[in-house]
This record gives structure tokens, sequence and C-alpha cells, in this order.
């Protein structure tokens, strides 16, 4: 090209565009003419994400200014069973990982915390502890365990409902009288205490004793707790409880197609770490240690500096004791005297009691606090400055808060995170659920009345970061789009193998489209538009989901009118698409693209490992076969049905890359082989069978040779024994045995001779009379 | 927010972010502090495309504005097989198509037609319609026969070698005098031709029909189309031949997983729509009917127009004549009388003559022109401006030229393709593929020697729109990647079964990252970072690939150095994300994304279709059975055979929701259920069995019933003839047989009486001996 930017640019305006001849009739050189650039639209669609940091949709922007992305995601607190809240929580937050990752092209390092050391944990697992070691004590409760028992209830009716109340008739004399919904209204947890208490009075007349402790425990485990729980010092014990629930957790998330983290980290392997970072704090000035042994982070100090600010996500909420203690955690000291200067600090380290696990640290034995884990872990992995971190909403202060304020006190910076996404609430049937509201479900419960596949998708149809109602409309509405899903994928499916079936056979099939295929295809255009831009718009799956329900309905719209004009290309086109979305959404593709997985298949093809997907349907096999078998060798005239197996083992099985080993005292063993191991095989059963082979044709010429033998002996034995020295050659006379006498000469046969012929005489005696008896 | 953006701005120019605490001062409202929005860099890397229409890498901005993407894709010729040169043109194709797609997330319609009317189809199809009628005819090839086959060789030597040759004793010692060598060197041709007439000259001794035709099938088809190749008019027989490759192309590009076009347009399906566009561009000035009956395109009057250029990918090959004649076609007439102003000029429309097939336009019978087909299917689906072109590089010029030229004419606009992409030739071994040179291979029989995944990883290896030699030293190299990467995915997938089963098993798995995984995963950032930039520059796949191979070279040494260290969840994460790519580089994946489908199980999984999948197995399994069932049923003590083969069909079978059917003169037929289908089948067993159970109790209660009438009769049958009588309340007298004779009251028994009772008593007499013999 000859020309400059500025004149193409020039000639363009004026609608002239003949550069390369121009440029040809100057110079020798032939150029290309000019290139039209397409103009970038200004206001292209970008990836705008809800910040809780501002409360506003924002640009995404990644600090490594490409594709790179670093992402830190609250875990589990692991002490008891994934339910649905924390299901809507790790999926909203699986799914916009996705979309981040497969939809946007972002290469993603996902870091998620398992919080294994914590207040709930600790009271939990040395509860459980007292209670079994109780109980594995006093197997048959005895009187004195009944006693005791129903002191417990007295004591837990005063002190969790009414601390007035001191015998059972005074209880039942005082719930009598109450208007149960009005308490339960003034305090959420009158429910379920009352009945723990119920079920207690209940027990103290109960003779089986499992269910006798069973019905006690709520009462008798904080008796039990206070008595000795100071004694309980085994650290196993405070690991072995999370450790359960952790790996629950874990199946929970993989029932819930839920990606795994790219790195886990556990409190439990970062304490050191965690000292490390709290004197940095307290270096830095933002962080002091109390005379108890623990230490708190400064949030005045903090808030005052030029530097920092505290409680960016939620600063309306700053001294909100009732947040702020809950987060202490139930085994913190929340009187004046535990050395806090300010009420809204918070701990970074806490001292351990008697009966809670203990680190040691320059503050003396103790353990982390809750918030100053994330803190560190995050930035072991990720660095000072994170792209995204994400959580619940009910996280967001002081948990997150917090965070933020320890990250930047330790980094002495101002923005430890660029973009707190917070995933919304879930409620039931408009309802908070709740173990005293009875509409508590666990994960596990909801996957056995509803499909992992149903779960995502009603968590899709509610937009992340807003509530969501989990009641009957909606899964009803959920259940429709789902449908209908599957019947397109059905249909287009059977279309499209129809057609090449009817192509296979020589039919004729065009493929032109008429006007009615090029509206659809326009239509795909403009929803395959509006899905990008509900997309870039916050993630928001509602709005694409509801595009694409529009883009089913229209395509089957078309399916139904078309009759047998249909083309089947631009319907194959859009299902790919469609699959495509709901892939990335986290709906298991077909390896063909046409639909998702069948819901029935996926618990199989979900891991795709083609050997578990087939070894159902082998053992199967094999089993039929082992039977068979067992049947054949019991009736020994069945040699027919051990042919029969084995040719299905030798040859059909075999070519299907597949050996079945015959064991004596158990089933058949099933192995896939590969090539390599299948040629091997072949190899020694063709050399078997060679060698079988040579076998046979050894017997064969055995056989024959037995029977030249035996013919020659035969031939041998037709000579009467009484002829055999008939030999005039020989001898001249015999006696009437036909035993020579004399010999040619006249002479006398001698005796020795006689006593050689008469052994050959007799051995031809007994082989001619076994032939000629 | 109370502060405006410019006073932000202001605070942040002054290091001081604290406005909401100054906000909070002024107002009463509590805000959030001020958030640093994370800065955009502006050398962010963005796709660049090469374009042969600037000969440069370009941004690629899509017309759309958005995320939609329209591309036209030149598809086969279909009158042969497909060969290595179109797999790598379609597979490059393919490659770029999925990188747009599922790295860059653009929609793309991708638009590709079948060119099923052309000079190069007409000849062969007419040529061995011939040749098989001649055959047909004289299937036993006589003396006449011999002797046309003799003059027809003579005249393919005088035609194709030497014109001057006119016996086939002055061939030979002419073809013995050369360097053949030489010759080929300048007659690519030379080998090719001269194997045709040695075959034609071995046949002449041939006895073998079939033989000998195969042998002079070269030499005697150019006679036999001289001859009455302008006697074939049945358009089916233009048809057939094309529809066949069609058909073959179609498997050879799913073999080699070359995703289906969105629309597949047929130039026989498109000729009105030519025709329209034929006529605008003569409204327009650009084109003119010749008096032959066939329309050109005015090469002159469109290069001298303001708004147009002509040849805009390669101006540098206007006026090259063997270009644009061997373009034409073989059946156009190049002489100077055809009706052409310039020599440049093309045909848009072509009269047919006798022998060639024909529709009706305003010129006359006749056929589209090869160029036109293009402009006017991309136009149809596409519109007047199209983002993406793509072809094989020896067709720009001047097939897309003339494309271009057509359409910018009929639109009478200045740019119809915005990106014109042109792959790379493919050269085997250093020299361009070609029958005669014996390099030719068709991907069938590149299919038998090498996977498709090899040949799509080899094709990968080079840059697109470069020329790739496929030679040995690149497979072993390429092979070498295929392994490294293959032992990567099972060292993986083995360690990570490993570990989980180690924490199953109670065993305690740390999940810490040490310096070695963080330096890992630091190598993983940079490689991908690399990756993306290798993409954005033109879809570079051998950079990518090569830092892919890097990245598993890293990854197999922290493998080999962690020993019992080794943390799993960054292998993961690598894992999934060279999955990730090389599935979109159209290698698939396992569903669990840990590594690509194994070859072996390609085949099958590659559809993903478990019904596929399974099949065979199944199938297995059921003839299997079917053998043990027809073995049993012969010898009819097998009840028990029956049983188990029932119980594979009811239970196992069943429970894996797979159904046989059991046919009386066939195989059993396999099906797979869903649920419900399953229930209904398990409903029907279980009536089925109801029945059963039903019939024999209904069975044991007639037994029943029976055996208590026996009762009854046997008890009955106890008394003896002679006592039955002996009733004193009744008789007074009885004669010997113990009849009575006298009744109480000493009256005579009546005759009448005595018979009756005669007939009872034999009766009971009956009966008695019956039991009582």
């Amino acid at each position: 090209m000859l020309k400059s930017l500025g004149f193409i640019q020039q000639l363009r305006n004026l609608g002239k565009r003949k550069v390369s001849k121009m440029s040809s009739s100057i110079g020798a050189k032939i150029s290309q003419p000019v290139w039209q650039k397409p103009s970038k639209e200004s206001q292209e669609s970008v990836l705008k994400l809800y910040n809780s940091l501002t409360r506003k949709k924002e640009e995404f922007v990644p600090r490594s200014g490409g594709k790179n992305v670093s992402w830190y995601s609250c875990g589990p607190t692991v002490y008891d069973s994934t339910h649905m809240g924390h299901a809507r929580n790790y999926v909203s937050i699986d799914v916009n990982r996705r979309l981040l990752q497969d939809y946007f092209g972002y290469n993603i390092q996902f870091v998620q915390n398992v919080t294994d050391i914590d207040d709930k944990i600790i009271v939990r697992a040395r509860q459980l502890y007292l209670f079994e070691n109780f109980v594995a004590k006093t197997p048959a409760p005895n009187a004195e365990v009944r006693q005791k028992c129903q002191e417990a209830a007295l004591k837990y009716i005063s002190t969790n409902l009414n601390s007035a109340i001191s015998s059972f008739q005074q209880f039942e004399s005082w719930y009598a009288s109450l208007d149960i919904a009005k308490e339960k209204e003034a305090n959420p947890k009158f429910g379920m205490h009352s009945a723990s208490v119920q079920t207690a009075i209940e027990a103290l007349g109960e003779e089986n004793a499992e269910t006798f402790y069973e019905k006690v425990k709520d009462v008798l485990i904080p008796v039990l707790d206070e008595e000795s729980g100071s004694t309980v010092n085994d650290p196993e014990i405070f690991r072995k409880l999370p450790a359960y629930w952790e790996k629950q957790f874990n199946k929970d998330m993989e029932s819930l197609n839920v990606l795994p983290p790219s790195v886990t980290t556990r409190v439990s392997e970062y304490v050191p770490e965690i000292v490390d970072f709290v004197k940095k704090i307290i270096d830095n000035g933002y962080a002091y240690a109390a005379n108890d042994g623990s230490v708190y982070f400064d949030t005045v100090m903090f808030d005052k500096s030029e530097k920092h600010e505290y409680a960016k996500c939620q600063p309306w909420n700053k001294g909100q004791l009732s947040l702020i203690n809950d987060a202490e955690g139930s085994l913190s000291n929340f009187s004046a005297s535990n050395g806090k200067r300010s009420p809204n600090d918070f701990a970074l380290w806490k001292a351990s009691k008697p009966g809670e696990p203990e680190w040691e640290s320059p503050w003396g034995k103790g353990r982390p606090g809750w918030h100053i884990e994330c803190s560190v872990m995050a930035s072991d992995i990720l660095g000072s400055n994170i792209d995204i971190h994400t959580g619940g909403v009910d996280l967001a202060f002081p948990h997150h808060d917090n965070e933020l304020a320890q990250s930047e006190a330790c980094f002495d910076n101002y923005q430890w995170v660029n973009y707190f996404l917070h995933t919304g609430h879930l409620h039931i049937e408009g309802q908070k659920m709740s173990k005293s509201l009875k509409n508590f479900i666990t994960v596990r419960e909801a996957l056995d009345k509803f499909s992992s596949r149903l779960l995502r998708l009603t968590f899709c149809s509610a937009q992340w970061n807003s509530p969501l109602d989990f009641k009957e409309s909606l899964l009803v509405e959920v259940k429709s789009l789902e449908q209908s899903l599957n019947n397109l994928f059905k249909n287009v499916r059977a279309l499209h193998a129809d057609i090449d079936h009817s192509e296979e056979s020589g039919k004729y099939v065009s493929k032109k489209l008429s006007q009615k295929e090029k509206d659809l295809m326009k239509d795909f255009d403009r929803y395959q538009d509006q899905v990008h831009e509900a997309f870039c718009d916050n993630l928001s799956t509602p709005v694409a989901l509801k595009n694409i329900g529009e883009l089913v309905s229209k395509t089957n719209q078309y399916i139904a009118a078309a009759g047998s004009d249909l083309k089947i290309e631009p319907l194959v086109d859009i299902v790919r698409y469609v699959t495509k979305i709901m892939a990335i959404l986290g709906f298991p593709a077909r390896q063909d693209g046409l639909g998702w997985l069948d819901e029935a298949n996926e618990a199989a093809t979900g891991s795709s490992n083609k050997e578990e997907l087939l070894m159902p349907y082998l053992k199967c096999l094999s089993n039929f076969r082992d039977g068979v078998r067992r049947l054949a060798i019991e009736n020994v005239t069945s040699g027919e049905y051990l042919k029969l197996t084995d040719r299905v083992r030798d040859q059909d099985l075999l070519n299907l890359n597949v050996s079945i080993d015959d064991r004596s005292d158990q089933g058949s063993l099933v192995k896939f082989l590969n090539d390599e191991e299948k040629d091997e095989l072949l190899r020694i059963l063709v050399e078997k069978e060679q060698r079988q082979k040579e076998k046979e044709a050894k017997k064969v010429e055995q056989a024959k040779l037995r029977e030249s033998k035996e013919n020659e002996r035969r031939k041998k034995a037709e000579m009467a024994p009484e002829n055999m020295f008939r030999d005039p050659e020989l001898y001249s006379e015999w006696d009437q045995d036909g035993m020579p006498v004399k010999n040619k000469d006249g002479s006398d046969v001698t005796k020795s001779m006689l006593k050689k012929l008469k052994k050959v005489y007799d051995q031809q005696k007994k082989l001619h009379s076994e032939y000629f008896p």
C-alpha cells in the first residue's frame, strides 16, 4: 500500500475508493484496492457485574489486562448437612463461574476455603463426643441417669423457655396457657426448644435405651458439656467431625454438578500463616493483643486512617452488635472485660479455653478468629489484589467487611477486592428456611425429590443477586421449560435421524431454505443477540432463559407448521446453540451436541467414563453367562452350552475389547482391553488353537501308527504256531505240535536251540490265539 | 453517592479516597467509600485475522456490532473422493470456525455450498454412463470391440502424448528413447497418460472381460464421449453422480469431526435465483448476453466504474488466461468467436450443448457458470455484506475475485465480503499431491493409516494460511505431542482416582499448596496468557499447541518431582483447561473434562449416543441369550435354562432400562426404555405374575375340591352293598345279597320299590368294588 491512512481516509470521506488504480498509475507495483474496515460500535455490549462495593453494575475489567481472573469464594463451615440455602449459593456462584469461563472466555483461578476450625464445630464435636461417651458408659439408663435427665430437662426449660419454671407440672400448665403462634413469632426458636422439652418428658417413661437416649439428647447435652466440656482436649475429636462433613459437602456439590475449586484451602492447614498475617496487622498498627491472649482488630484506628475505609460493603451496619457478636461465635466472651477496645473490634486470634482446640502463637495458645482465615488463605494463593470475591449476602457484614479490613490493613493498600459479588437469599414458599418452621430442606432431601437439573434450572430462573423464592408455582414454570427443551431435543434428534435414513435409502431431500426457514433463522439471530445482552447485563440467567424458552417455542411452531417441507439444518443449528448455552450453564451436553444428557442417563454418563457406563451391562451379561455355564457343567451332556459360552468369551466379547476371566469359586471377571491387550489375547488364543490342532494331529498320527502296528501284529498273528517252523530250508522233521526235531541236514535240533524256539513258539501261540481263539 | 464523578476523580488524583466520611459529614445518608475501577489496558489483545483483501492481519469487527457473524465457505464440487488437500482445507476452516465460536464466543451462521452442476461433473457422469452402457451391450469384448479399443489407444497417444505417433510399435520405440524424468517434469500428466496407454496395450491380449474393460477404460471413454456424448440427455444421469459424491463427502467430513454447516446450498436448487441475479447484473450494466446464448460478466466495464474494483484478492493475476480459462471449464468454448468482449470476461450463464444438462432462461437453455453460484447462494442466506468468506488459496483468483465482482455488481456496493480468509496448500513430503506423482491420498486412505485425531493435530500444527508439508518428520513430532497429552490425561485421572480412594478410606490428604505448586500455577497462568495471545494473533494454532505442549511438560515434571507430596487440585485444573482448549479445536472431550476421548472409544462415544455405544454389547448379550434359549428349547428337559433366560430379560435387563422382545423367527429385539416405559412393563409383568398366582390358587382350590369330593366318595364306598339296606327301622327280612324282602311291618317290599333299591344297590356295588376290589 503506497497511500497513507490519512489519504485513504480522505478518499473514503469523498466516497472514492479507487486508490489502487491511482497508485498503480503512479508506481509500477500492483497493489490491492482499499478495504473498508467495518466500523466498531461504541456502545458494544460489555460484561457488567453487580458490585456490592458500589451497589451498581460495573464493567468487568480483570487486573491482568488479559483473560486471567483471580476469584475467591467463601466455602462451607463443615459441621452439618448442606441445605437448600447452601445449594442456591454454590450453584449460583458455579453458574457465574461457568459463564465467565465458558461464555466470556476467562481463565479463572477459583479458590474456595473449608472452615474446619470454628466455634460451631468445636461445640458440636465436643458435645457429640461427651454424649456418645456417656451412653457408652451407661448403655442401660438406670434410675440415676433418669434422674439426671429429668434435672437436665428442667434446666433446659429455665434456660431456653421460662426461667420461672421448676417442675414438669408447672411447665405443662404454663405451656397449655400459651398462644403458641404468638410465642413462635416472638422467639423463632420457641418451637424447637419446646419440642426438645416435650420429647425429653416422653423419654422419662421410655424403656428402650436407644430411644430413651435419642429423646433426651437435646436437653442432656448442654449439661454434659457444662460438666465435662473443659476436659475434652484430644485434637482428633475436633478434626474428625469437620473431615466427615467436608466429604459430605463435596459429594453434595458433585451431585449438584458444581465444578470443584481450582484450589481448596483449609483453615487447619493455615494456622502458621494466620499467625504471621496477624503479626503484620499488629505491626501496621491496626490490631492489638488483649490481656486474655486474644488479638483484636482495631476498627477505630483503621477507619480513622486516611488510607483505609472500614465496612466497605455495608457501612450502614457499623456498630450493629447483634451481627458483630453473632459472628464472633458462641465461645467468645462478650462481656466488657474481654479486653476489646471497641465493641466493633473483632477477634483475629482467640485464646483457647480448656475444651477448645489450640495452637501455639506469640500471644499464647489459641486459634484463629473466623474472618482472618479468608484474608490469609485468599491472599496466600491470589495475592494482595483479587478480581472477584463471592459469597452469600448474609456474609457481607461483618464477615466480608472484616476480611477487606484485615487484608487492606496487612498489605496497607486501599483495595483488596475489585468486584464483590453477593448471592441472594433463598426462601421457601415466601418464608425463611429454618428447622423450627419445618421447611428446612437438606440437599440430600431435595435431590430425592427433584433432579439436580431441575434444581439448577430453578436457581438459574432467578437473578443470582436477588432473593429466590423456592415455591410450587416457580417449580411448575421451570418444569414446563425443562419439558419444552426436552421435547425440542428429542424431536430434532428424531427428525434428523429420519432424514438421514431417507437420504441413506436414496431419497432426494431438499436443503433449500424457504422464507419460513429464513424467518426462523432471523428470529434465531435476534434471540442469540438477546441472550448475549442478558449475559452481559450482570449474568442475567433469567432473561437468557426467557429468550431460550421463546426460541424453543418459535422452533416448535416451525416444526409443527413445516410438515414434510421441514428443513433439518436450521433446527440442528438452533439445537446446537441451545445445547451449548445450557452446557455453559452447567447442564451436561450429549457428545453429539444435540441436547442435554438424559436425566436418567446422567449419573452413568455424567462421568462419561465408558467403562463405568458399560460395566453394569457387561456384568449382567457375564452373570448370565456364569449361570448358563454352571448349569451346563452340572449336566455333563451339555457340551453345546459350553461351546457357546466359550464363543461369547473368545470371539464376541473379545472383538468388543472385553475379556472375561472364568474363575473357579466366584463369578467371572470382566476387563476392558486396549487394542494391544486384545491382540495379545487373540495371539494366545490362536496359539492355543494351534497347539490344540497340533495335539490332535499328533493323536491322529499316533492312532495311525498304532493302527499300522496293530495291522502288522494281526498279520503276524495269522501264522499258526504249529506252522511257523515248517521251513524245509531249515528243518527236515517236526513233532505233532510243529516244533522242529531234525535240522535240514538230518542232525537233531539241539536242546538249547529247542528251548529258544519254544519261547518263540509260545509267544506266537499266545498272539495267534488272541486273534484266532 | 453524593459526589460527582469529577470530584471523585480529583480525589483519586490526590491519592485521597475518603469520600464517604466527608460526604457523611456533609449529608446524613451513609454512603459507600470510593471504589477504584480497575484500569483498562489500551493494548488489550483483540482477535486479528489475516485478510486476503489487505494481506495483513486486521482486527476482526463483526458487522452486527455484537456477537453474530455471517460466514460463507466454498464447499466441494462433488464428482470424486475427498482427498488430503480437501481434508486440510475443511479441517482448518473447521478449527477456525470452532475458535471463533467456542473460544471467542461468536454466534456464527456458517453457509457452505455443494457444487452439483459443473463441467467436471457433466463430463464424468456422461462418460461413466456411456462406458457402462457400452460394456452392458458387449459384455464379451469381440474382435470389433478390440479393434475399436486399439484405435482409441492410438488416438489417446496422439492427443495426449505425441501427435506424430500412429502405431504401437512406433509408440514403444519412442517411449524407450525418452528421458522419463525429464518428460514428467515438462508435463505433470505425462506419467498418468503413459500409464493409461500401457495398460490399454496390455488389455488387448486380455481374455477376462472385466479386466479388459477396466484396462481400456481411460482410452476408450474419450472416444465413446466424442461419438455419443451429445445423445446423453436424461437429467437423472447428471444428478445421480453428484448426489452419490455429496453423501461420501459428508461421511468424510463426519469422520474428520468437521462440524456440519448451518446451511447447505446446492446449485441445482438455486437455478431460478441465479437467473434473477444475472438479470440484475445485466440491468446494472456489468454483464451482457452473447450470441451463443451465454451471458458474460463485463470485467472492463466493472473495473472502469468509479464504484468498483475488479480482482480485489489478487489484482496481479488479472489477464492470466490459463487461470481464467481453467476456471471456465472443459466444456467451454475458448475460441475468439465465443462472443466474449474481453478474454478476462467470464461466463455467468453457459448455453448448454447437446449432452449437457439444461435449464430454461431468458437467454435460452443453459446452466449457471461456476462463480455465480456462490454469489447467489451466499447472498440469498447472508445478504449483501458478509463478515467472513473462506476457501482454499487456489480459489482466490479467479473464483473468489469473480464472486466479489458479481455480488458487488448485483448489489452495486463496494464491499461484499469484509474478511476473506484463504487456507494454505497441502504438500506431501515437499511435493504437490497428484495422481501422477503417486502421492495422492484420499481421506479414506488417510483414515485407514492415521486416526482422525492425528490428522487434525497435524493440521493444527501449521498456521491455517500457510502451506503445510505433510511429511514423516512432522508426523513424528505430532505423535509425540499426542502421546504426551495422552500420558498427562491418563496419569492425572489415575492420581485423582487414587487420592479419592485414599480419602474415601479415611486417610487425611493435605490440599495445601507449597511453593512447588504455586510455581506450577504461575506457569499455568503464563501459558494461558500465551495461548490467548496466539489465538488472538490470527488463530495461531501452532503457537497455541507449542504452549500447550510446554505446559504439559512442566506439569509432567511437577508430577515426577512431587512424589507423595503431590497435590491433585492444580493438576486437575490444568488438565481441565488443556481438555477445554483441545475440545475447542475439535478434539472431543470426556464428560468429566479430564482429557480427550480415548481414540479407541472415539468412534463409539464420538456421538456419545449412549444407545449407540451400548448396542453392540447388548446385541452380544442378546445373541448369546438367543443361542442358549434355542438349545434349551431343543432339549425339553432344560426348563432351568429357560428360567434363566426369562430372569435376565424380566429382571436384570429391565432394571437397566432395557427390554428384550423374543421373536419367533429371528433374534430378539433390544430396546432402550425410559422410566415410564420400564414402569409400564414392570406393571404388566406384576399383573402377569398376579394372574399366574391367581390361576395357581384356583388350581389348588380345585384340587382341594376334587380331593374332598374324592374323600366323600371314598367314604361312601366303604359301605358294602349287602349292608346298605340292613336298617331294622325300615325292613325286617333280607335275602342273601342283603336286598330287603319284607318291610318293618312284615309286608312284602313292592316290586317297583325293589327295582329302585336294586338300582341303588348296583351303584353302590360298583363304587364299593372300585375301592375294595
